[in-house]
C-alpha cells in the first residue's frame, strides 16, 4: 500500500515535471522569432575582450535584456582598480528554496580574422545556414513568421556558440519559466563573464570582491561542446595546463653549412634528440616520474568513462589519420598528464631555407595536468630530463662564458600555469542536474570525470569553497575559436530546455 | 762543374723572378690611389644576377677595363637563347707558351638586405675602415695622395671580397705585367661570370657553346675565403650539395592540444624522432650505408691535410661554442659527406604559439657530398631510411585514402643537386703555381683537398675535360654572403702579387 501511494507520486511528479517542461517548449516554439532576433542582435556586437568599448556595449546589451525578462538586482561587476570587461550579474531568489545555483557563461570572443571567414560571412554579421557549410550547407534568410525554424539550421558569426549561446539558452530558460507562470525550484545567480577568451586574468580578484553575493551550492558551467556522438555531456572537471618554451643553442651566429657542416654543433638537430627522449613510439611519455603525481581514477569514474560511447574512428576518419599516439581511447587519454609540442622554429624552410647551421632551435611545450599534479613540480620533472640528457639549463640566452663551459646549452622559459580540477561525480547536486538533464532531452547525458582542454575552474574552489561543473550545448563540430564558428539550432533549443529543466526540479 | 753551373742558373732563376715580382710590387704601390679608385667604381655599380641592367654595366665596365689594360679580343658571352648575365671574356696569347690558363671570378654578388648593413654602411657605396668593424673598426675617408693605404685596412661593400676582389687582382696582376714591361710565361685567358651567385644555371651551356675559345690547360678559380690561419691555400676540390625538404603529417586541421593531445598524432614528434633517429650524439650519420660510397684520401692528401694549421680552439671560441659534432678537426669532417638540418617549422613558437598539435612539421636537410657519392644515390639512402622507420613516402601531399592507409607519412621533396669535384694534387701545373705563390708571399699555400662547400666545378671537367683549382684571396672574416662584406687590403695586394706571379712563372 505505501509502495502503491509513493509510485502514484512519484508518477504525479514525474507528470508535473513533463507538463512544466511541455509548457517551456512550447513557449520557446512560439518565442522562436523573437528569441532569434535577440540571439543575432546580439552576436552583432563585437566582443573581442581587448575591444572595451563594444564589450561594454555587450555588458549593457545583456543587462538589459535581464531586466526585460524580470531578472532582479541585475548589476555589472566592475574590477576595483582596474577598467576590465565587467561581469554581469543578477539573481532571482526563490522563497523557501534550500539550494543556489550560480549560472556562470561568458560573452567574449576569441579574436577574429575576418579574411579567413568562408566568402560572404562576417564574424559580428550573423547569418543562417541550411546545415554545416563542411557539408555543402547553404545560407537562408530569416524565416517568415509562418515558418518555423529547422533543428538542423545553423548561425554563423563570432560567438554564436562560444559563448553567447550559453547567454542566451541560461536566460531564455528563465524568461519561459517566467511567462508560462512556473516557480524555480531553487534560487538562482547569473554570472556572464567578458574576458575569458583573454585568460580571465581579473577572474579570481573579482569573485573576491564580490564574494558575499557568491555564495552557493554550485557553479554550472556553460561553455565548450556536447560528445563528439552528440550526446550531452556533464563535465566535471578539467585538465590543468602550462607551458615551457626550450631554446637550444648552436654558434653565435649562423653558419654555411658546407664549410663548418658536420663539425659545428647544429641545435636543431640537438632539440629534436632532446624531444624525442621525450616520449618514445607509443606515445608514453619517458620523462622520469611524469605519471607518478596522478590520482587514480574512482570506480564510479571508471564506470562513467565505461559510458562513454566510442568515437574514435568515426573521429580519426574525420580527421584524417589512422592511428592515434597511445593505445587508449581518447576519453581515456584525456585522463592522463599529457605532454605537446605546439610548435618548432629554426631558421627557415621552403622558400626561407638556407645552406646553414641554424644559431638556434626554438619548441613551444604544452604541458596539461591531472588531478594530483602540480604545475610548477610537472615543469621541474621536465627540466630534471633536459639535465640529464646533458644539457646546462638557463633561463636566459646564454653569456660567452657559458658557451664556452658548455657543450649543450637549453634556455627554458616557464610560462604560468594552473592545476587540474575535478567535482565529484557523486555530488549530490550534480545527480539532480543528470536527472534534469535526462528529463529534458529524454536521454541520459554522459558523465565526463574530465575536459581534455583547460580552464580556471581551480579559482572557484580556491575563492568560494564551491565546486563547478560543466554543461555544455554547443555542436562539437562548432569551429570555437576559429573562422566560422557556429552553432546548429537543435542544441540551442535543447538547452533552453536543459537549463529550465534544472531550474525548475533541483531541490 | 755541372752542379755548380745549375746552381747558378737556378739562382739567377731566382734572381730574375724575384726582380720581377719586385717590378710588380713597386707598380701595384705606385698606381694603389688609381686601382683602388677603379675597385670603388666597379663596387658602385649593384650587381645582384636577377638585376640584368646593372648586371650589364657591370660587364661593360669590366669589358672597358679589360681594353684599358691591353687584354686583346674582349667579348661578351651571350647566352644562345636566353638572356641572362653575360660571360666577359679576353685573352693574351704569348707567342711560344706551352701553357694555358683560364683565370675565372664572377662579378655577379649575393641579394643584399640593406638594412642589416651596419648604420651608414650600404652595399653599394664603398667605404674604408680602419680594421674590422666587429674589433672596432673606424670608417676613414680615402687617403691623400701622399698617404699610402695600409694592409689592415678594410673595404665594406657588396662584392669588396666575393668575388669583385678576384676580378680586379686577376686583371691588375696583369696590367702590372704589361705595364713593367714583362712577358707571361703562358697564354691567358679570362673569363669573369655573372650569375655564380645565382646558381651558374647557364654556366654548363655557355661553356658548351664557346668550347673552342675554352680550351686550356687548367682553371684557376679565384673564390673564396683564405685559411682562417690567414695562410693562403689552394684548393683542389669542393663538396656536392644536395637537399630534401621533410614534412610530416598529423591531423588535416590543428586540434586543441587539451582536448586532443596525447591522443591525436603529433607531427612534430614524430619529425624529431625520425631527425634524431639519423645521427647518434657523436655527430655520425647512422643511415644505413651513408658513408659506404666515400672514397678514401690518398697519401698525399693525408699528408696536405695533416700539414694544415689546427684553428679549431681559436674558431671555436669565436663562434661561440666548445665542443664541435664530431671528435675530428674541422678539416677532416669537410672530407666526409654531411647530413645537416637548415631548418625546422611547425605551426608557431613564441608569441605565434598557440594550444594547437600542429598539422606538419617541416624539415630541410642539407646532404653534403664527397668523391664517391652520388646526389641522388645519396638521397635515395636517406629515403629508404624514412621508410625503415616506418613511415610511408610520397612526394605530393597525401590523399584522404593514404592519411587512412598509414599511421606515418612523410612527404619528401628532392632538389636537384651535383656531386663533389677533386683535381689531384699530383697535378704537375698545381705544383707549379703552389711555387709561385710561394715566391709571391714568401710562404707555401697550404693545399686544401676539398672545400666544405660547394660549387658546381664539375661542370669544366665534364665539359671542358679540364681540372679547375681554387685559389682564394678574400681574408677568412670577410662577412661573405651576408651584410657589412668587406675586404682587407692586404688580402688585395697579395692577390695581385701571387696571380703575376703564377702569370709570369708557370711552364
Amino acid at each position: 500500500m505505501r509502495n502503491l501511494l509513493l509510485l502514484l507520486l512519484l508518477s504525479a511528479h514525474g507528470y508535473c515535471q513533463e507538463n512544466s517542461l511541455t509548457k517551456i517548449r512550447q513557449y520557446r516554439i512560439e518565442q522562436q522569432h523573437s528569441i532569434m532576433n535577440d540571439f543575432f542582435t546580439f552576436i552583432s556586437i563585437p566582443n573581442v575582450a581587448a575591444d572595451i568599448k563594444n564589450i561594454q556595449k555587450n555588458a549593457s546589451w545583456i543587462a538589459n535584456y535581464m531586466r526585460t525578462i524580470g531578472i532582479d538586482d541585475v548589476q555589472l561587476f566592475q574590477h576595483a582598480s582596474e577598467k576590465t570587461p565587467p561581469v554581469v550579474y543578477g539573481e532571482v531568489l526563490t522563497p523557501g528554496a534550500n539550494t543556489t545555483i550560480i549560472f556562470y557563461a561568458h560573452y567574449d570572443g576569441q579574436p577574429v580574422d575576418s579574411t579567413k571567414w568562408e566568402q560572404g560571412l562576417h564574424p559580428f554579421k550573423p547569418v543562417l545556414f541550411d546545415g554545416s557549410l563542411l557539408k555543402g550547407g547553404k545560407q537562408i534568410g530569416i524565416p517568415k513568421d509562418t515558418a518555423a525554424y529547422k533543428n538542423e539550421w545553423r548561425i554563423y558569426g563570432r560567438g554564436s556558440s562560444d559563448d553567447k549561446a550559453g547567454v542566451m539558452a541560461i536566460l531564455n530558460a528563465y524568461a519561459a519559466i517566467k511567462k508560462v507562470g512556473l516557480t524555480p525550484s531553487i534560487n538562482l545567480k547569473f554570472f556572464f563573464e567578458g574576458e575569458e577568451e583573454a585568460g580571465s586574468t581579473h577572474l579570481e580578484d573579482i569573485l573576491n570582491q564580490y564574494k558575499d553575493k557568491l555564495q552557493s551550492n554550485m557553479w554550472i558551467i556553460c561553455d565548450g561542446p556536447v560528445h563528439q556522438s552528440t550526446r550531452k555531456q556533464i563535465v566535471y572537471g578539467v585538465r590543468g595546463d602550462t607551458h615551457l618554451e626550450l631554446t637550444v643553442f648552436g654558434s653565435n651566429r649562423p653558419l654555411h653549412s658546407g664549410h663548418y657542416g658536420n663539425w659545428a654543433p647544429n641545435p636543431a638537430m640537438q632539440l629534436a634528440q632532446l624531444l624525442s627522449s621525450m616520449k618514445d613510439g607509443n606515445g608514453h611519455v619517458t620523462i622520469k616520474g611524469f605519471y607518478d603525481d596522478v590520482k587514480p581514477l574512482t570506480t564510479i569514474e571508471k564506470k562513467a568513462i565505461a559510458n562513454i560511447p566510442v568515437i574514435d574512428p568515426q573521429l580519426q576518419n574525420e580527421l584524417g589519420f589512422v592511428k592515434s599516439e597511445r593505445k587508449e581511447l581518447l576519453i581515456e587519454s584525456l585522463n592522463q598528464p599529457s605532454l605537446n609540442i605546439n610548435g618548432l622554429q629554426s631558421a627557415g624552410v621552403g622558400k626561407l631555407s638556407a645552406n646553414i647551421i641554424p644559431t638556434k632551435a626554438i619548441a613551444s611545450v604544452d604541458l596539461r595536468l591531472v588531478i594530483g599534479n602540480d604545475w610548477k613540480r610537472q615543469q621541474d620533472k621536465v627540466v630534471e630530463h633536459i639535465k640529464q640528457q646533458g644539457f646546462f639549463v638557463t633561463d636566459k640566452e646564454p653569456t660567452d662564458a657559458e658557451r664556452m663551459a658548455f657543450d649543450k646549452i637549453c634556455m627554458v622559459t616557464r610560462s604560468d600555469g594552473y592545476n587540474a580540477q575535478k567535482t565529484s561525480l557523486d555530488n549530490p547536486i550534480a545527480k539532480q542536474i543528470v536527472k534534469a538533464i535526462k528529463n529534458a532531452n529524454g536521454v541520459d547525458p554522459l558523465s565526463t570525470p574530465t575536459l581534455g582542454g583547460s580552464l580556471p575552474l581551480y579559482v572557484f574552489e580556491k575563492v568560494l569553497q564551491t565546486h563547478p561543473i560543466t554543461v555544455p550545448i554547443a555542436n562539437h563540430d562548432n569551429n570555437q575559436h576559429a573562422e566560422n564558428e557556429n552553432l546548429q539550432l537543435k542544441n540551442f533549443w535543447d538547452g533552453i530546455d536543459m537549463f529550465a529543466s534544472i531550474m525548475l526540479t533541483i531541490k
